[in-house]
């Protein structure tokens, strides 16, 4: 029998859990960084992460924990991302191991700040890291239903589909359906995207607009994410696929989406301070918002994008988000 | 000025009410034709219908209101019928006025039982109205939301241009716009397979599939649309338009949508009996999973339909919900 593959899952928050869920259904051990030593502590004393899916409960036998990083990557073959985009420089600035013979997972659904990419760009063009081992995990999967252990269908990316089919395997299970793609720039940007059209949705539903005008914005949304996926990175897709339109619906249509709540927030009035100031995690399409905008916007390839820009004016412009609608309502079909 | 166009609506539920409320914006006067002459005695009376959208207030001086559909038909040029498909047929026997010089819209979205056609495709074969004189108005669009004043998009369909662009004009106002297209077939197709999709959505909340799930049965069902409808008519066409994609969005993710309900009390464990006497409305999509199973069966050109198939053999071959889900959850992805 070959020797098992070592992952590390890089982050204590509900997706990162969710993960470490499912390969703790396949793999005999596995490393698992958080910066937060109470949580580990906690873990290790009550099976089960203090903040986020608490009802999940480990086989602490399972779990290297660790709050050092590079001992958490040292010995790892695949390692999976999964904080929030905007930590993900400071966390690599503290890495001293290298990147190079790993495989790299993204399941950030972010762009990168500091260097305006998606996270597998990020990857190849500040580490060094070749598309072939960059990949990207992508729902549509709400974690609390991975907690539930609710059938869900993951899409593992990759360009090299041996890597794929190896995360793929890994994450599989009786209530884990996975497929696989070499589209790693699409997934990522659609898995980005989306949460920008769950704060649209948001605003739409604060302003008082109904559910007709909702399936008519998710339908829009879905055309222009092809737009500006295509205009990224040309190739055969089919956007109607689980892992574009299916993360779309799953985000949109989620009452409990952060994004979604914060856009509703926003549509209801409140400024985006006070909106960011009442939620104690910060919505990652009010990052987002601005780095499509500008990625589409200083691109010599771009993409008409009337949502993501009404989004941009809203959060970043400062401007009135009724008649910012009412202006967008005519672009819409 | 040109003489007014005379308009007729055929039908005392929901959606015929909301048509009439949207068509008294732009007419002087229009025909609307109900079999309840007790309804149309209280709409004299009191100014709105008793059964449905009771908040709408009518100017009673605008209807010509009559339970004779002959007498409905006789003087109008544009006939909009907005009955249950299962009520057409014996609604059109008791039709002594030709309908040959007039344009006939639907906006029924079913199959018409006694023929197994598309209510246009009815008009056409057993009517001899030309393909000119159909049209096809369609959402995404609850009754519920025009009688709030919601903003909401219709779809005009017609192979004559001009028609289309006629009852669109007729139907647009500040809370309702309209776009035009010449896929009669395609759009009706769509608006009926969107109830079957619907019940497949109920059935599956029924039996503790979560919302992960139901995004990706919704990517699969806009999928199987797309290849059962270039099946019957290969025409150029965006399935992600709203009249498409918006559509089955707008049912399938309605918790108030009548074939949702009636699905999600089959996967509940109900039989398909009490869940129908449970309901006082029959579910369009009862009827049209069959309709839609046995065209496609006896189609010399087939599309794959799993989720089409798995409805069918729940609702008419009484198989076990459980077990058909077991299986279809396989052939998604």
């Amino acid at each position: 029998m070959s020797k098992e593959i070592q992952f590390a899952v890089i982050g204590g928050g509900s997706w990162a859990t969710a993960l470490v869920k499912m390969l703790c259904e396949n793999v005999t051990r596995l490393n698992w960084y958080m910066r937060n030593d109470d949580a580990i502590a906690h873990i290790k004393k009550e099976q089960h992460n203090p903040n986020y899916l608490s009802s999940v409960e480990f086989n602490t036998q399972q779990l290297n924990l660790t709050s050092d990083i590079n001992e958490a990557v040292k010995d790892a073959d695949y390692i999976i991302f999964a904080i929030p985009s905007a930590f993900l420089k400071s966390s690599l600035d503290t890495l001293e191991v290298s990147l190079t013979d790993k495989t790299i997972f993204s399941a950030i659904k972010g762009i990168v700040p500091e260097s305006s990419l998606i996270v597998g760009e990020h990857f190849n063009q500040y580490h060094n890291i070749p598309f072939e081992q960059i990949g990207v995990i992508t729902g549509p999967c709400h974690a609390e239903e991975v907690a539930l252990e609710r059938l869900s269908y993951l899409t593992i990316a990759c360009a090299d589909e041996d890597r794929a089919k190896i995360m793929a395997n890994h994450l599989s299970n009786h209530y884990i359906t996975c497929k696989t793609t070499e589209d790693v720039i699409g997934t990522e940007y659609a898995a980005v995207l989306k949460n920008i059209y769950a704060i649209a949705a948001g605003i739409a539903h604060g302003l008082g607009y109904g559910d007709n005008f909702q399936s008519v914005l998710m339908s829009n949304a879905i055309r222009e994410m092809k737009r500006f996926i295509k205009k990224r990175y040309k190739m055969k897709r089919n956007i109607n696929d689980s892992a574009y339109l299916g993360d779309l619906l799953v985000t949109g249509y989620s009452v409990f989406s952060r994004n979604r709540m914060f856009g509703n927030m926003i549509g209801k009035g409140y400024t985006v301070k006070s909106a960011q100031m009442e939620m104690s995690m910060i919505a990652e399409g009010y990052y987002a918002a601005k780095s499509a905008y500008l990625i589409n916007k200083q691109s010599e390839k771009k993409a008409r994008t009337p949502i993501i820009n009404s989004v941009y004016a809203i959060l970043y412009e400062n401007k009135n988000p009724k008649k910012v609608f009412l202006k967008l309502v005519d672009k819409l079909d």
